[in-house]
This record gives C-alpha cells, structure tokens and sequence, in this order.
C-alpha cells in the first residue's frame, strides 16, 4: 500500500518506525515549521529527526540530534556570546557538532540553488530512512507564536529558549502566503491507498504542514481514507508541550477536541484505550474512533499502534 | 608611533607577534583575497590566523586554525560526501570544529547586516590580540587564479586542494572593481607614523589589499616611511608557495625581485643577511636596503627583525 504520513518530529518519527515494519511504501511530508535560520545556516529540525530517527542516527536519549554527539561547537560560541557584549547570538540552540554537519552540507546545497526537496533526498542517501521523505515546502517557511504580550518571536524561540512557559496566544505559519507545496507532496495525498496523521503536534507540526496552501485542501479532496492518531493521551500530551499550543488556538487538550479541531480531514480517529469516552463521543457524532494502547514504548508496540491505524483505514475506506 | 601593517595569514601573524612587545599602536589591516564562502558561511582564513595567533588561540603545530583542533564536523561531512554521490562538497577544506565556531558567530552577525569591520571587532573583543585589526574591505571579495589550461578557480582551492601544483597563469581579486576599503583602513595609512609590508605573500596577501581600490593609492600617498620585510629568503619563500604566485605574475622568485615588484610603494626594504647581494643591488639602484636574519624562529627573533625595519623606517623618513 501507498501510505502518506504528515510528520512532525519526535513523535511522528518514532510512528514511523513502527509503521515502516509493516512494509509498505511510505511518503513522509514533514513539517518546515520549525525551520529556522541561525549563523547563516537553514536548520531544518523536523525533517532531520525524521532522516535520523529513521536512519538509526537519533540521539536515543534525546529523542532529537545525533548519537554521540558533542557540543564543542556549541560552547566555543558560548565564549563568543560572552565576550561580545551582545546577545543576539542564539546559544541556546542545541547545536551538535555532528549535527551541524548535516546544517552545514544543506546550507552548501541550498547555496547552489538545489530545492529543498533535492537537497533532502540527497541528505537520506546517506542515510537510507526506507521512506520517502518530503519538506512540506521548498519555499522558506516558519512558525511564529505570538506571546502574551504581544511580542511576536520564532516558534524555536518559544519552545526551545522559553521551553513555552510563556503563554501564546497565537500560532502561524509565517510565509505560507508565497508557499507552495514542494514536489511530490500533492501527488503523494491524492495517490495514497491512506492518509495517516501521526501522533504529531496537531498546532505547529501537522497544523503547519496543513497551513501550506493547497495541501489541506488535498487531503480533503483525496480518495484515500485519512486516519489519525490521538498525540493526547489521558488529556496530556505524550511528549512535548502541544498543551501549550493547543491553548494558544483555543482548542482542549484531549483526544476529542484535537479530532474536532482537525474536523473534516477525518475519517478515522485513534485515541489510547484509557481515552475510550472520547472516542464512544467521537463515534455518536459520526467519526469512527476507536481506542487502541497508544504509547510508542517500543517498536513493537509502535507497530501495533500502526497498524491499528490501518485496520481502521480498511475499514473506514469509501 | 602609529604602525600600519598590510598582513595576510601566517607569515604576517608571526611578524606580528614579534612587532607587538615593541609596544607601539598598532593597526593591522587584513587580507580578504582568500575568503571563501562555502557551507554557507563567509571564512576569512587571513584575518582568523592574525586574531588567532596575537590572541593565542592559533595551533602552534599548524600556524593556522585552533589550538586543541578536532574534525568531527569535517569528517561526518565527508559521510555525505560518500553517500550523495556528488562531488561538490568542498571537504578538502580543513574545516575545524573550534574554528567553525568564528565563521558561525560571524555569518550569524554578518546575516544581521553589521559590516565585516564591525564583526571583525566584535571577534576581536573575545581574542584581544592587541592591535585594531580591520579588514582590507567590508565587501565581498575573492582571489582567483586562471589554471594553465585555462580554467579559474577561487584561491582556496588552488591553494589548499591542489597544493598550487598546477601552474598559475593569473591571479586576481575578483570584485575589486565594486570594492571599498573599510571604515579606517584609508585613516591608518594616511596617519601612520610607518607602514609596514610584513613578509606576506606578495601577491595574495599584500598584493590582493593592494588591489582594493584606494589602499594601493594611499600607500603610496602616505607620508609615513613605507618600508617592507622580504618574504623570499635565499631565493625561496620562508614558507607557502609564494614562489608558484610570483611566477603566475611573472616575477622572479628573489628579495631583489619583489622589492621591484612593489616599486614606487617602497621606501626601505630588509632581506635576509643571505641574500646581501640583493640588498647591494638595490642601494645603487636608489631603494635603501638592509640586510638581517630574517627567519622568524621565536617572539625574540621576530621582535629583532621587526626593530630592524623600524630602524630603516626611522632612516629613510623624509
């Protein structure tokens, strides 16, 4: 089967790994919300969790960046930021040295004027994730959260530097007016036997993807059964803080509102066995739902997880 | 006194470090012939090895990039390279952990839009090598070399990847034409008590600060004694291949020779005591020259060669 999936990061890449053992062919759309651009490289954190986690070269412990990974890059800039009497350097960006050598060969690619798309397939030939990975976009995207107060700052600057304590109380995806879908990605949902929304942030990773134009607007129109499944757990997110992103756009952090906020893009939904109500409520309402153990513990489980989600599409399917 | 000191890389770093315990104000302006933009990132080796070196943080062993180096960065690039099947990742480049850290802060700040100059003090103010270092130009510049059979390729590639084996038949400081001099280096010539030509490589250090319009012309104009240091010893460069560029402009490899090279610029010119011919020669012609141990062996040595040019400086003041 042709499965195209919507990813974000941590989450969406460890659903892959699940899913990729059941031996489909499998797109990734990944999320460029979370690009961001520091010391004149395009960091694409999102796309690369997915290639590494996929690629066996995640950061077990991290969940995020390389295996033995060092920071001296990292702290040599500290020395620099210490000096300078300027804070404008972003050192609290976790900037790995192995991981800057993914940075570093994209900014020369992109340099050359090789689309974003070319330039991460030509990234996963090194490191052979067994999908297909696409950036939601070739065009320069980001998310921005705007605070409480009214600042508007970089969505890495919110979760990484501000770990979201501070309230938002708006999520968007800066430069999607100009955004076009990168190539592929419109063919890949409108030729999938199934759409599948991960476990992803349904705010600033799928949201983002969604926020593309005209990649919405596809998975409305394809034929293929899109299913999803609940990243909320128990009225918490499994991991992140997608609460806090929930709350900037108004949405309850549950497995019912996040399936109500993606409303017409559904067909199916899975929420974990201890959120069963909220699936009972989802199916009364007329979107089939059912409760399956979600937590992603091992690949084993996360397998079940997928293909969970595929029985649900089977049966789903118009 | 007021000394301005035209230096490239390793050979004006080390004079330097010798000028330096005189204990005058000393203004250095730095080559930009052999930056490279690669990565993304803007590298200006020149100016990295005279901060490095006045501010103690050069590698001793190789007399340029970092004390302490590692290659990690490098080395996982050349992963990619492996595995794209492309060969334009330009990993020949002794891209060093540490040092990747200067062009990160610098590409950071110079994506900001402050100016070269600016940034340079910036990086300064962490490594206080104890002289006003200013960039020959805040714009972008480049040396690029014709190849025998007639290709051209940036200085860095000649240099570093093909070790200068391939005989040069031009050398030029591509953008030139559109180039300014930075903010003071005009001021520090034309206030200089004495302008010092350290033994740099006459034509891609000196000679590429030459070729930014203006600093050639100031040099001359300057009412400061302009006395110059051979880097050629006993018909040899001290070190590097200055040999391969005098002969790529069709200069003889000898002290004699590059003091006519330099011409009207000279006010004074110091060789090594081996080549005492030279400097004869040259007195009858008219340029008032001096013979010294020219091998700058320790800070001592250097010290000693540099008080041997301020004295002839002190001589043929006008």
């Amino acid at each position: 089967m042709r499965i195209t999936v919507l990813a974000g990061g941590i989450g969406g890449a460890r659903f892959l790994t699940g899913l990729r053992t059941l031996g489909h062919d499998i797109t990734v759309i990944g999320n460029n919300g979370d690009d961001v651009t520091m010391y004149g490289l395009r960091i694409c954190p999102d796309l690369d969790t997915v290639m590494y986690t996929l690629g066996g070269g995640i950061s077990a412990e991290r969940g995020w960046g390389r295996e033995d990974e060092t920071f001296r890059v990292r702290d040599d800039i500290g020395a620099y930021v210490g000096a300078s009497g300027t804070d404008d350097l972003p050192s609290w960006f976790g900037l790995g040295d192995l991981d800057l050598a993914t940075h570093l060969v994209r900014a020369h690619w992109l340099a050359e004027g090789v689309p974003l798309s070319a330039v991460t397939a030509r990234l996963c030939a090194r490191w052979d994730p067994g999908v297909r990975l696409l950036p939601s976009t070739d065009d320069r995207v980001e998310t921005h959260v705007t605070l409480a107060h009214g600042e508007r700052v970089h969505f890495q600057e919110w979760w990484v530097r501000l770990h979201a304590s501070v309230p938002a109380t708006a999520i968007e995806l800066f430069g999607a007016s100009e955004a076009r879908p990168a190539p592929g990605v419109l063919d890949a949902i409108a030729g999938a036997d199934v759409v599948v929304l991960p476990p992803s942030n349904p705010v600033v990773s799928v949201g983002t993807i969604l926020a593309v134009p005209g990649i919405r607007d596809a998975v409305v129109a394809t034929s293929a059964p899109v299913v999803g499944v609940s990243p909320i757990v128990g009225g918490a997110p499994v991991r992140g803080m997608a609460d806090a992103c929930l709350a900037a756009i108004g949405v309850e952090t549950s497995a019912y509102a996040v399936a109500r906020h993606y409303g017409e893009l559904l067909d199916g939904w899975l929420v974990d066995e201890g959120d069963k109500a909220d699936a009972d409520r989802l199916n009364e309402e007329g979107l089939p739902a059912r409760a399956a153990p979600l937590l992603m513990t091992d690949v084993d489980a996360t397998a079940r997880i997928a293909d969970a989600a595929l029985s649900l599409a089977a049966d789903v399917r118009k």
